[in-house]
């Protein structure tokens, strides 16, 4: 990541507007830092309130000049779009139910996107959306950020190298605390399933998990069987999933994903088993990938370390031992998406090492995904094709 | 453990035979090896072949008088039933289609029994065996040698003690790569669906992961949805099984098993989460319980250390900080039965601490398990109640 | 770290200028990376390279303007403290041997300084600095990063709030393995003692741990017994130390550094031990701490996890189980820096939080620590006062 | 270690008498334990108290005949060695004061020995008793029992078969919690020098670091530079030492123990690196070796796992994943000394891999290095040649 791809191609940085993620939201200020980290992005514009006295006293915290400090995402894509120095990308991280409705607006107008997962609440706007990108040929980077890490995507390089073999099995949890108590969480709009969609554990985090498993085998799940539900007592939303899954190339699968397991910190793990070996990362320890070969023994891969492969190494700015963390992960998808922006903007052809970052395809395939689950835990687990 | 009951009140070792386990066999030198540890034992009889001759040779090898050495289970109990000396504990360690009909042979001869797993191949011996044991009052104890575990005791004690709360959620895998190829593995009569049972990993493992999940919770699996089958190319026997499980109190789980994962030893991994914290424990890592209360730090939980509990403590040699491994766990199931055996031999009661080993209900219920497990995984995944 | 707090105060970003780190500088690209993530610098000048050409390329690859990319260190001091838009801190990344150099030009001329460590090659120079800092008044942020580590503040926070009780006892060990080989290693210049320092291994690592050790604790070493010398066949700058050590208040400890150990990446551990528990954490894994206290159950203490003290939360940018790394260590001195810059600059009193960044004292002290291993080895391990 | 050397060559087990380990003895049910897990050994003899009637009643609670329990170990030894059926090998687990006398009185009467560390409590009776057993020809076994860890012996092996090269850096530690408290710990007779020796962390634990690394690395200590101390306050005993060492080959290293550090369990670790590689093995996991090569990815090599060497495969009786842990060290040393002694009174030649039990010439190395190490604390750390 060292070069500056964009400051190459366009002699500057990208104009970047966001919309939401005001003060207090962490993923707002996620989203802005990972924009900073590798210095692609000059954040312009913000939509941070619709409030605006609101939304200009907080676009101006975070540097944004008074004028381009907008009451509503579609104001702030209306003006930007007609500024000649207007923003060029967009940054959507509202509650989900109008990432469908910014997205649209901006890729009408030309703009490229950057979008919070899930991409949508529902199947229809997935798939109007995903039509859409493909239309215009915009960028459209959906932040399934622990596609970012090196050591994922390491593994993806050595299961792409045939490292692994044929893939055999899989095993991916998401296992988190956040929601164990009765009550709304740390963010109430997410309870509500008109905002934070039909099954809030499998948008949330059952979206990540699936797109995890996809990105580092290059499998999709071609059918599911399912239970989706509540166990906190007086919840609504769904707090936990549990899913047998069968791969598109006949490799079967174990998923499980949760908010209600008390104490539990970040606990993203897979586990990805191919005839030649086994392959098991751990996002609270994002540093570590085990490779178990057949007949060899266990290895530990490290970013950087011996063995690294160029699309890992892509992902990380340090020597070997250094450790990177979550932001630097979500910063990948922003670099490799500028890169992609960059190109297209320039006439020019991107890095292919680039191109992995997460677009409309793999939320669409999220989206398929939350359906087809919730609709095999309607049907008492009936197997159901995506 | 240091107190030794059995001197206490036998005044001398209960007298032991063994059925199966020859040379070469791990889980025959472990049996034994348990049985040593803590002193409770002296081994007088063996049948370690169908010839004679070599099932004196390799009698002998283990110590056993050339006269006590037999040809066969049924010759050994026979004979040793007759003596006044005769042995008065049989332990089984035979391929899995003949557990039944030694242990019933022992059962009727009076004589105790200590039972490798999974019971039987069958639901109807299963329940056979298991009402034959209520009927005789003997002491029947089943090796799902992890309940042995110091901190595995210490899960179940605490959560028999209220620390987790009412439980919610559980999840249990039990991944090994010792059939990741072709071919049959380590020992072919499992590959043999009329010796090794009607599903090999789920009689192999499947039934330790289930019988864990019960130990600790003290709860029952209601109902399961599963799917069984084999993922090696040419293998008839299954190889992995993944299910999902709504538990007696209304908790939710996932169940994932295979032995097909190249690579991995001897992954048995549990999470419990109730209303006020977490437990992790991994067996490759035994000594070291993960606690995660709801709003406190997590804790490192190690045998002896601090808040260790009584049944914890039984069920441990050392002073903190010093490993124990398999062999005393396995140890610990001997002692225990031997400890209820002794008490009930000599008309008193035993230790209450003492009396936590799997019994034929565990058995029984494990082999239900596995019945309902294939069944759902005949019908597509149908949620079966046990 | 959400609020701005330079801009709250200034109303703007700070100028930062860039002395050395030009292409392909890991620590280079570091510094600008960890100037950028929290908001709070804009980078305004640079001098990369004496090559006025390559010096203009290459500043304009990270962003700068052409007419503010200089030849020299003493150019850019020069130019940019006669603008009435020059930068107000310079960032010090060159060759250890040019730091005095350098810092003492920016702080002549009322420039505050970030500059890298060991702070300078000798013990004079370091007292010269630190005399002139103290005379100044202006900001001095020494990078030993290691202390911007979220765990790292958190075990400081429960030392000073006598959560260990007395301390008594203190490893530390920082054993890389860059210099593992013979010949010169990544950096040539640093095996010039010239340049490099008088010992490469205590100027390079050795400062670090000297430094984690003073952070963590509060506690000065008074006394060093210590082997100072070189492993690798055919190498004369120092790859290994080894050293006893007083502390002031009487406790004992150990230090051993290395980067001669083949295979370890980047191995900084320290463990703390006080009359009521002790204190581990691992670089490698730095979002651990682990807590053991007396008699109570081992902790795994984790960023924003219970229990955080607020110098801890004040380093970290995420909800809990969200990993950061060494970036973001390396950004919270910058921060912490930032804020207190910004503060002497509008005459404001600094949040005490910001100001346990490592300084001109913290600097000094490295220097004499390395003085006094080096006498203490050529004294055959004699007892030395720092 | 599944074949019974003993058995064969002898056709019965060996004959052991025990002096000291009575009841609330950790460490003599530790030895008992071991005895039996490898069945090569009766317990036919002991002297478990002073006092004729409580050594009868605790000797019968392990088993032995009431004629065989003795009120001394001088009794014990005299009237053994006149029996024809008598104890050929005794352990001797008393306090550290009586070991010469216990083993000096066994070897004169042809018995072979089995003795707990530190050998003796001072170097001219180390001498005295290396020089008897040098003399005899009787085995001599000391249990320094980390050695008989498979991955302690998976590591032996990889340096002598030269997987590490030259080695350079040696790292010990061995850090408890035991005596971080003042006042007596658990064993009271060891704070007392006359019994616990010169000095009580170096005899206790500081000889099994030293041991360790020898053990591991076949390299002696050439010269040690210490300091030796008490840091608990109002304790007359030494609670830690530091040191650092130069090795026979030139290698350099550094050592650290103490048992004053609260909240600490039982932290054995060591790092050994050589041209080509490190390796690292901690105590509280021990069956993880870490090996990390030059420059390919590091390894956790685990027992009976993929390039077990035969000196482990020796030490282990599980299949790989199956957690050994210290009962099963021990057992190790216990059934290494008694291949060696049934072959020796057998006149056969005792398999070369069942040698590495640490014998008498281990035992005096270990207080040469406490004496060099005390000494040199007193010279105010001096480098002091052993």
């Amino acid at each position: 990541m060292s070069d500056n791809t964009v400051f190459k191609l366009l002699g500057r940085r990208l104009r970047l507007a966001v919309i939401g993620g005001g003060p207090g939201s962490f993923i707002g200020a996620m989203h802005r830092q990972a924009a900073r980290l590798d210095d692609r992005y000059e954040l312009v514009a913000a939509a941070l309130s619709s409030d605006p006295e609101r939304s200009r006293i907080t676009g101006q915290g975070i540097g944004v000049a008074q004028d381009r400090c907008y009451p509503s995402g579609q104001d702030l894509i209306d003006a930007e779009a007609q500024r000649p120095d207007g923003a060029e990308v967009v940054a959507i991280m509202t509650p989900n139910d109008s990432h469908y409705q910014f997205a649209m607006q901006a890729l009408e107008r030309g703009l490229d996107v950057i979008c919070d997962k899930p991409m949508t609440n529902t199947l229809p706007e997935a798939e109007a959306l995903h039509a859409r990108v493909q239309a215009t040929g915009l960028v459209f980077c959906l932040t399934h950020n622990y596609t970012g890490y090196p050591m994922v995507r390491q593994a993806k390089a050595m299961v792409m190298g045939g490292q692994l073999g044929e893939i055999r099995l899989v095993q991916v949890e998401y296992v988190q605390g956040g929601r164990a108590k009765s009550g709304p969480g740390r963010k109430a709009w997410k309870e509500d399933p008109a905002r934070g969609g039909p099954s809030l554990v499998l948008g949330d985090i059952g979206t990540h998990a699936h797109n995890l498993l996809r990105f580092i085998t290059g499998l999709e799940v071609a059918q599911v069987a399912a239970e989706v539900g509540s166990i906190v007592p007086d919840r609504i939303t769904h707090d936990y999933a549990g899913a047998m899954l069968r791969m598109s190339n006949g490799a079967r699968g174990s998923f499980w994903v949760t908010q209600a397991a008390a104490g539990v910190e970040n606990g993203l793990r897979i586990r990805v088993s191919g005839s030649l070996g086994s392959l098991e990362w751990h996002q609270e320890h994002p540093q570590v990938l085990q490779f178990k070969p057949l007949d060899a023994p266990a290895q530990v891969r490290t970013p950087n370390g011996p063995g690294t492969l160029p699309l890992s190494a892509r992902a990380s700015r340090i020597v070997a031992g250094h450790p990177e963390g979550f932001h630097e992960a979500f910063a990948n998808l922003y670099t490799d998406a500028a890169d992609a922006i960059a190109a297209r903007r320039s006439g020019q052809t991107a890095d292919p090492l680039s191109l992995h970052f997460p677009n409309a395809t793999d939320g669409l395939q999220g989206i398929r995904f939350v359906a087809a689950a919730v609709a095999s835990s309607h049907q008492q687990g009936a197997w159901t094709s995506l």
